[in-house]
């Protein structure tokens, strides 16, 4: 079995990750830490684990991270990175949820989250755990940076097309919603129910944090740099991504036949029929990117509509595959649940 | 293997068992029928289930339902009773999740579902399944009459209460709060969107047909008739029912540890410590009724609250614990997950 | 004009008051107080308020409260008591949407609120402000305690039982269900959209403060003590209060004559035709408790359903149908739209 | 008091009419015709209507509609061009909430609503009620085509890009979610609550018919054809559209100047300040339309984020500011209320 640790484990992604190893027949997690709840039994804050999750929380000190085999953090950003050379060096593989490893271009990192990088060299070894593109960096890596919700979602979206090269890169469009759970389980107004119930809005457009992150993996792809404009969405629903994704063509290309074609050996995506249009419920509680691609009236555009689970795809269900890949396991152990609808 | 038939899939009950049925590792799904939808993949109705459940929706006549060794219905009330002794003659065991086989007097369950009962000594030989109350029966039991889903959560809320003597059942309240889903999948425009979120009401309070279920059911734990008032009312939720129950003690009696003593066996009950509040999504997609209680103020009135997932211990997932029993399995065979929350 | 000033304008009730103040033919609101949003326009953090509203909070100090016809305080408990003296010796008129001045046993209220209460002789002057009961004292009124949701939903529907005295109050069961806006504008897990959507709970059912609030009502009705069960449930919706009221008959009686002659004079209340259910949304917005009365099958039981908007007849607008009265004016002023539904 | 009556009321946008109509100082509501429901109270349907609204629905033949002063159709498209012409002839002037006199190119109308048109001199004469474009042709109109929902957010959130001929109108891109009551008031499985809630997906990505609506309006504007991706979502909300549009800058020019000059005289739409994100529930239940204007990381795209309330400012809000106009009746009269918020 293996022994895993989970650094901050009070939030969405945390309690996630337990109902996912606490199912996986080959993981046994034997540490959650939370400096503030300390000694409480997790199923006494999270309900849903009374009778399946006997852990309590422990403070980071006290809790045996060292002697576990791998270490995710569920944690704010920039907690990862003060702890993970210790963890490292001690032999624990470490999948961090949070981005303190996801942007390569250290001075980019730190612009966008307000801080100095505590361990570039770490940056720099670190694998991005998308597996639909390093399947196999994943599984020789001992530091994986998990995407965020919002990457997974549109970079799977547009990988077909950026990697065809068949799509005009320096205007591509991502509108994005998401529902409120990615917004993590902080005690703040404007995620209150009577906030964001019954309503809709877009933030952040200015920049939003996840931008940089696309942008470095579409740029990966592409092969250069490209452009792109992203503004996310909140959606009252408590689970899922929707991203509707605009392209301009710039040659003829089957769509269908694209898409299927690059899908084809990969579980964790499903690419829908022609003319489908996947609804986020479908992929509720699930570790699944549906997605299906559409050029309206045959003009040159070309709209992709790519959903996930904010938190299993986007986040635990991703970490817990890319743990599979890390350990030779099936990449599939412990995912294969059918998502709960309605 | 066992090969399972389902009459009527087009609900929420039957994609519901499906999701079950797929997940459990002694069960094949062989036949789901829809006169209407017949040769349709029941996958592209339900998208969920997509690459999961390769079955199709055939008609009744073509399923191989004889073949079966167990059919559920989840049909409307009135189709089981009419097809159930083929079935039993076949040597299929029959369990219905409709009403046909709930109610044993038969004049009742005319006046309440306005139809003659066209197996009146089917009904006599049916066995009400809520295994916390009628195990061994059911494991003999070639038909099972799945209970309701507010009848569910009301009798196991009351059952200590009543089993133990402690109460007067000639004043038992039930106000009972069930999510939307429980008034099926059908195209009317009381359970529209835009009516039913962001408002609550009551129904049916005159007489609902769940009534004279659960007062046979609490008439027989008690030894006698009872007196009860039933409201059920619609929440703008997905699944979930809340059970809010009153009674008047008529002695001295330590509420907590006789909850705890009576439910100390069930898997699929689970009683909270004192002064706790269940909440329905804590229960969201397994099968479970969470329940607390209370004595407000130290008075004379105990209120009990008891939460079901209706689509699972109210349906679906009740009706797999009573196949199991049936047949001999592990009465928890493919019914441990863990609840999706948030 | 009256010059109207609040006090705490941070949260729904204050919002709610402005809206309907800024449509009151006879009202100028003058001041808005907030410590800690101190210059902030109301319109930056509430934009529906945006070209219709044009005051910024100030500092209770600066705010011109003393030179106010009347100051509504939309403050957390313990707040009114601490300023309404000097309010009230200036000449101003105060209502009171807090409970500081609710319960006339000042001990009672200690131990429910937990402090010790700072004016004892304005309790025993204070006006309870149920308009449908106290109506002329409200008129002579200088200081009136604004009633709180649930027991105004609760009062007025258990009102024609009592006074006619055709029911056993020794064992009234009150199952209050509210939207979570009345739980207000506080930063707190448990009442995140992801916390609170998609699922239904109890709170507080081994004690309210609400609980003495109403049994003051009830028994001030009965002319003496009354035995009440009172359990408030959290709902996902913003705004709404449907209290299901459960009392034993101990004499024949015609109930829907009995409420509707009760109510006959009573713009803000709405009996429906026998056999209704009121739903929440159809009071959405607006100052209104309409309610029905069953008796199901014909026993000894009656059940009333009675609903209100928390925020308007639960809170801002039987305030300022309190104003009304206070200044003389129409009852109705400023209180006649129709209900936004859907 | 101007006469108006309603054909086809059983729907949102007849509700909505009514609960405006009711508050309007100068109308009288007369008649309101639905041949399914005649002798219907309308509050018996609509509750919220109950004591304000007094009729009930009568079928058309008998519906007093010639003697009207303004009849609005609030019926399935096709039904208007069936009855306006006998209308007109009798001096009533024509308000269209469907599409039948939308789109001047009858032909393209065919396509897109699969009928052949009754009356295409009747389209050539109807004025297109948008009226911060044509305002002063609405004031002298007898038939006017109301606008649709998603039209109205996308034509005023692209109205100030295109008249001032600074973007490239060969792609511009909407993308466009609606709360569920724009699907309407009709009893159908994909609107359900448990289908609805809690889920987010697109539809009609391959051609929706208000896209040629929308290219008609921008093409007027531009002076030219325009390209036009158009994809609406469906969002768990009752109401509101949030529009978020993208376009490509082919100048330098200050944003937020063109857009407070634009709308500076419009009491109907609100530019907020730069950075600002409208919400949906801002607008709620009032005839407004807010927006604001981006330009992420100071590229050369353009994002105008553009929100209605479908139902007032997208349909019956908007009817009545053009009956306004064409009574020369102050526009705002009878559309000044706050929005409800939360």
């Amino acid at each position: 079995m293996i022994k895993a640790g989970i650094v901050g484990g009070t939030g969405y992604t945390g309690v996630e990750l337990l109902r996912l190893l606490a199912q996986h027949p080959e993981v046994e997690p034997v540490a959650i830490t939370s400096r503030k709840e300390a000694g409480m039994p997790v199923a006494d804050m999270f309900p849903s684990l009374r009778g399946r999750v006997e852990l309590a929380f422990s403070t980071p000190d006290e809790a045996p991270l060292k002697s576990c085999d791998v270490v995710f953090f569920a944690t704010p950003n920039g907690v990862a990175m003060q702890q993970t050379r210790e963890l490292l060096d001690a032999g624990v593989k470490v999948i961090d949820l949070a981005a303190d490893f996801r942007i390569q271009d250290v001075a980019e990192w730190s612009r966008w989250y307000g801080m100095e990088h505590a361990c570039p060299d770490l940056v720099a070894e670190a694998v991005y755990g998308l597996p639909e593109i390093n399947r196999e960096a994943i599984r020789k890596a001992r530091l994986v940076a998990n995407p965020g919700c919002y990457p997974t979602a549109v970079q799977l979206g547009f990988l077909p097309l950026v990697e065809a090269g068949v799509v005009d890169t320096s205007w591509l469009v991502a509108d994005c919603k998401s529902g409120v759970s990615g917004a993590g389980r902080k005690a703040e107004t404007h995620i209150l129910y009577a906030e964001a119930s019954d309503s809709f809005r877009a933030y952040a457009v200015p920049g939003h944090r996840h931008w940089p992150e696309i942008r470095q993996g579409l740029g990966r792809m592409a092969g250069r740099d490209v452009g792109l404009t992203f503004v996310p969405h909140l959606t009252p629903m408590i689970r899922g991504i929707h991203a509707t994704l605009y392209a301009r063509l710039t040659q003829e290309v089957d769509l269908q036949a694209l898409y299927e074609a690059r899908y084809a050996d990969e579980y964790f995506v499903d690419v829908l029929p022609a003319k489908a249009h996947p609804e986020t419920r479908s992929v509720r509680s699930v570790n699944l990117c549906r997605m299906a691609v559409h050029r309206p009236q045959g003009g040159d555009t070309v709209v992709v509509l790519s959903v996930i689970d904010n938190l299993v795809k986007g986040a635990s269900g991703q970490a817990v595959q890319n743990m599979n890949l890390m350990f030779g396991l099936d990449e599939q152990m412990g995912l294969t649940q059918i998502a709960v609808s309605p």
